[in-house]
């Protein structure tokens, strides 16, 4: 067991110390992966990736937006910028990295050489609004700083973040005056309406501030922020942009001085004059969840000077350290994806919380931390399969803080449970389960401490208890989610059955018997979804009966499934693969079944009602989570060269360095995590234990840098095309005749070895003590 | 000079200290005032006052809603309540009392037996909503209590207040389900949209908390309250009544828990439901202008226990203890209409201020007040008449906190200068003038110490300064406001003189030379005002020419006067009345002007465009402040007996201990604190300066007690109305041959005595030096 006691995991004392340490730790060498990183892949297709200026985790995702789309377009436009389109309407400050509906792209900030126009216009008109044309000749993207002319005004636009502030610097033309607007309107996924309020403020000392409230996926979220330019401001211009109001303040004796520092309302626009520059205009910007104040400490704090190229260098060198913890030995284009999986895996959850400690919690109170860093950006229903399991191994300082996050979001919940998918504190109730439960539970029983272990089993067996929530009343009282009571029934009878299996591993490792027993217990739900006529998984009744009719092509809303189909979800029993496969007539047929999952023939037009629902092999569909474990299913069936030559499919077909390179929505993570430990070697099928799957790696040589300065290192030979299937396997020297590897292993340091081989190797992990642990198992 | 550091203001303790200090100072038997109070007075007609429970400055002012009226009805129904009305809507924690405009009218409750409607429904249709019919002889209205029997539901309502929290309790008919229902949908001056958003919790514990930001007369205003019931919730609803919105969340996988605890938007009603109640059901109710947190530590900091009588017998000494600063002798209609006068003088400025210290500016950011307690709602136009010098006399510990409030409201606002007309830290720039100023020249004149004097002379300054307000910049350069810039000039131009002078007086006191000659030179702008071919003040154009054509009559917008025409308008200078005596060719001129002011014959109808030009007697109009200082201006011309014989013909006539009995709006207490005033036989014509103007009582004796235990008697006889003149008039037994007295004469304790007869005794007061002082006087 390891203890992480908090410290402060990102001032820049710590980051030149943790420099130092790297490279006395000898693998100085290998630092500058950020270089390797393209943050531009996934910024085309569905990858749903922003290419902007951030930092490990920040609380700032500065990020060109080329549309802040309306609901029609909201999918396509997650990330305020879709590869294919020619034009930009400014840089704004927040963004999610890969989700699938969407919110943010707040503090938008556009840079204007001569007059200013004070809508963004029509991308198809150019020249009709603020809106800039620009090609991706220009741009320069790299992890933390982005650059990109804007060929509209010839303005050369640069960013990069620290944790909680954004810097710009932008280069304007000589002879035009340079204006900055700051448009306070639109968001991603935008309606009317949906600002409720904002506000603007110019500081005598130049300061701007403001805050905005909005009714987006998180009703009522108000971001704050501060604002400073490095040139002196010649004028300023607020405008209210509001038309379609009742009441606009008071009429009668006395007004408003007109030469207004100040603004309010729904539709603020701000014009902020420089005359013509000599230099180039720096600005920076940082946010606050909590206030305006907080927003100025948070600028004030941790954004002095105007040093751009210091702070691009400093949030390189952020990154040089995040993404030091492996290195590997693979050809460029491998390096790029997976030093840019790493990085993808790497930006939730995000901070936030003001220097001063103060955040949102889901109650929309501010509370203070107390000795760590609150995080946000919780894309639960994902995260909590690969992003945060590899944030364990990898990060595990980060990990504390992400676990007590979790747990003081709970403390601040109305409801008195977990998040579920939350940003900035606030909960969207989107996707189902309540997976925040495995994340605890696979750091406490991977050793991470440093965090109230009895305040996080009680949050999670207060999550799993909380009837009203998902059909849980009806999940606790009959065994399963029914159908005629709770849409998505057999997704959540399946989901809850594992989240309930980790409580029972935490409550055993903390000796809890009485909770591990009860939840050890709810596990074995899975069994109660199960149709052992159709062998698949499916939804009953509150009668007791399957539902029919019954189709296990059928997906989506009204369907048993969340974003799947019976084919995709009759595998999610995590916790007890031995059990399924006994359900499901053996190991033979299981693999033949699996086999049939990826090996048929499927119209992707099946799934152009479910947006999520891409990436397909067959019905595998890996642009979606539901699918994330199926190829390592073989291992637990006797035969890993299926698992071998799955992965090798989906590695060849699934990613690409390239902006469509993502078969589906990133997830905060989730799908790059996929990769980062797959090219490893193993993967964490099961959060919650302490083992991992072997796949194969696909990297000739990784070596880990652990947190306290072991190393473990996997490698591969003969490594090439010809040789994808595993002949055997090594583990510091030794034969390892088994198809799972434990965290205390990696964590103990040393070699893992994969002799590879043309043809599969039908006799190593045959063994029944050979195969990864399950519930089954753990009866025997 | 006496000083007054910082004290808690009202602690439980502090009070019974006080009460035993009283006690021994020997008017205990005096004590009691509160019974003499009715405030049904003003809440007919258009005082505009309400007849719901506070204490003296409180936070809340709880009181029963008869409509929460749109923009058409918005001036009648100012206070929420109108006496004429036969149903009330419930009863909402937060009302001006006396205002023009208006707001307010938050945390709408409402107590329902049987199946409760979740609409107000239409007065015209009983039993078409959740409105109840009552009448007034159920109603028992008392200062610090309000009782009234609910016909539809057969309920007793009865309400008490706090500081900080409002007090129900309900008694309901047997047999019948009790609910409470609380709306944050209404507001007074209610219009679609006004509602920015709302929210509504309901903890674990039982506590209810929640916000509503609404964009009234201060848009984005944010109230939050937290509220307790002595009786176990059987369960509740939390209703969103919205219909007409786009965007209502995410519509995806997963969704909120059905059973909330939670719910946000623009319309969101709960009901409470307690099931059959054997005994009455109380609430608490405490608001923060901050936050839900702060307003539950005000609960259960200012609101403990659930003794509803013991909190009421609280409010009643409260008041008890701040009406005994003044007995007087007089039958009972009188002593009603001086004591409810003295209460509606004493319910602003409202402290505005959390437990903690917290409070909101005027830039609607939080800050902590160190050492005083921050008050708002702040009608300066109208109180820094006679409410404020009131105070300064009577409650001199108050002031010391009102003007240390102003000053933190001037370090807080985005102008950098003092409040105009504020309520909850707020601006919202209504009506003219930097009125501030005076407020705090007056205090500091007359002996308030306690607060930083050069901070408020700074702020003084400031606000005298800030070209971009009303027309100041035009001002400072011309010495006047002109009509085709700025609206109203003359008024502006009158208003601006004035406070310019107590600048002046304050910076002389503080030895600060410079600034005294500054303003004292800017005093005399009065003069560009002065047409001396019509006699009246009027506006001026850029070009130096008074604007034509000229009517005197006209008032009103687009007029050159604020709320009055020439007639009402051409007084104002009260800080020079020997100047402008000689500018109007003399004491007998000037009498014989004024007596043709309120000798003239007016038809009411010639204001009905200006809703506040009420209470007409000839031209002058006591319903508007602008008028106040009218009759007292004879003394200034050697007519002394004038000013008696108008008085009396105004006390008359305006007030009456009637629900109609106000001539106007109470003007949160100035109109009331004219009364006081004029009742005790003086007035402060000019705050700023230490002298009152002396008129006659009104009451046979009246005793003031004064902060360090002296007292001030003013007594008449014969007091009858036989003989409504002034004789003679002694200070402690010696004749006073002037009709003025000194602040500090009142403050050494004392007595003046009034001999009283038939006829005017026309050779008192008639020496230059008899007269009150002005700056003529002061230039001498």
């Amino acid at each position: 067991m390891v203890k992480f006691p908090f410290k402060p995991a990102f001032a820049p004392a710590a980051l030149a110390l943790a420099l130092s340490l790297a490279a006395s730790a000898g693998h100085a060498a290998d630092a500058g992966h950020a270089a390797e990183v393209d943050p531009r892949i996934g910024t085309g297709g569905d990858g749903h990736t922003f290419p902007g200026a951030t930092v490990p985790f920040g609380m700032i995702q500065l990020s060109p937006d080329t549309a802040m789309p309306d609901f029609k377009h909201a999918y396509k436009w997650a990330a305020g910028y879709q590869y294919g389109d020619t034009s930009l309407l400014g840089f704004s400050h927040t963004h999610f990295s890969g989700s699938g509906h969407s919110d943010l792209g707040d503090v938008l900030v556009m840079p204007v050489a001569g007059e200013p126009k004070l809508d963004p216009g029509d991308p198809a008109q150019p020249g009709s609004g603020y809106r800039s044309r620009f090609s991706h000749d220009s741009e320069k993207v790299e992890a933390g700083y982005y650059a990109v002319t804007l060929s509209d005004y010839q303005v050369r636009a640069e960013l990069t973040a620290g944790r909680r502030v954004g810097w710009h610097r932008y280069s304007f033309p000589a002879g035009q005056p340079a204006h900055l607007l700051l448009d306070l309107r639109p968001s991603i996924y935008d309606y009317p309406g949906k600002v409720l309020w904002s506000s603007l403020r110019v500081h005598p000392d130049g300061a701007v501030t403001g805050c905005r409230q909005t009714r987006g996926w998180a009703p009522g979220r108000e971001l704050c922020f501060a604002m400073r330019f490095s040139q002196p401001l010649a004028a300023r211009h607020l405008y209210d942009r509001e038309t379609d109001v009742a009441y606009k303040g008071f009429k009668g004796p006395g007004h408003q001085p007109e030469d207004r520092d100040a603004q309010q309302g729904r539709a603020i626009v701000g014009v902020f004059d420089f005359g013509q520059l000599k230099q180039p205009l720096q600005v920076k910007v940082a946010i606050s969840p909590v206030s305006e104040a907080n927003a100025l400490a948070n600028l004030d704090t941790d954004g002095k000077g105007w040093d751009f190229d210091a702070r691009r260098a400093e949030a390189r060198a952020a990154w040089d350290q995040a993404l030091s913890v492996v290195d590997i030995d693979a050809p460029k284009t491998e390096r790029t994806s997976f030093y840019t999986s790493l990085y993808h895996a790497m930006l939730s959850p995000t901070l936030s919380m003001d220097v001063n400690g103060d955040y949102r919690g889901p109650d929309n109170a501010v509370h203070r931390a107390q000795g760590f860093e609150f995080h946000s950006t919780w894309s639960l229903w994902d995260v909590y399969r690969a992003q945060q399991p590899l944030m364990v191994l990898l990060q595990p300082q980060r990990s504390v803080d992400f676990v007590r996050s979790l747990i003081a979001a709970r403390e601040a919940s109305p409801f008195g449970i977990l998040p579920v998918w939350a940003y900035q504190g606030l909960e969207t109730w989107c996707m189902i389960g309540y997976h925040a439960v495995p994340v605890i539970a696979d750091a406490y029983v991977k050793g991470i401490r440093g965090f109230d272990a009895k305040a996080g089993l009680d949050a999670m067996v207060a999550s799993a208890t909380y009837a009203p929530y998902g059909g849980l009343g009806e999940y606790m009282q009959r065994g399963y989610v029914p159908i005629d009571k709770e849409p998505e029934g057999a997704s959540k009878t399946l989901e809850y059955a594992y989240d309930d299996w980790t409580i029972a591993q935490m409550a055993k490792a903390m000796g809890r018997g009485d909770v591990a027993a009860t939840f050890a217990k709810r596990a074995g739900n899975w069994r109660n979804a199960y149709d052992a006529k159709t062998g698949f998984m499916r939804a009953r009744k509150t009668d007791g009966a399957f539902r029919e009719p019954f189709n296990p092509d059928v997906a989506g809303y009204g369907s048993d499934y969340t974003e799947g189909n019976a084919w995709q979800y009759s595998w999610y029993v995590p916790q007890d693969v031995a059990g399924l496969i006994a359900a499901m007539g053996g190991d033979q047929a299981f693999v033949g079944k699996l086999d049939s999952v990826f090996d048929a023939k499927v119209d992707p037009k099946q799934f152009a009602h479910v947006e999520d629902i891409t990436g397909l092999i067959g019905w595998y569909a890996h642009g979606n989570e539901p699918s994330h474990h199926l190829a390592y299913l073989y291992d637990y069936a006797g035969a890993p060269w299926q698992t071998q030559k799955r992965l090798k499919q989906i590695m060849d077909s699934q990613y690409a360095p390239r902006p469509d390179g993502l078969a589906g929505n990133d997830d905060l993570g989730q799908m790059s995590a996929w990769y980062v430990f797959t090219a490893l070697g193993f993967y964490p099928v099961a959060p919650g234990s302490d083992e991992y799957a072997i796949g194969r790696p696909f990297v000739a040589k990784a070596t880990l840098h652990l947190h306290d300065g072991k190393r473990f290192t996997v490698s591969a030979a003969p490594f090439d095309d010809a040789h994808p299937y595993v002949g055997e396997v090594t583990l510091n020297g030794k034969p390892l005749d088994r198809v799972f590897l434990r965290h205390g292993e990696i964590l103990a340091g040393g070699e893992l070895h994969f002799r590879m081989q043309a043809q599969p190797n039908r006799n190593w992990g045959q063994a029944a003590e050979a195969r990864p642990a399950s519930m089954s198992a753990y009866a025997r």
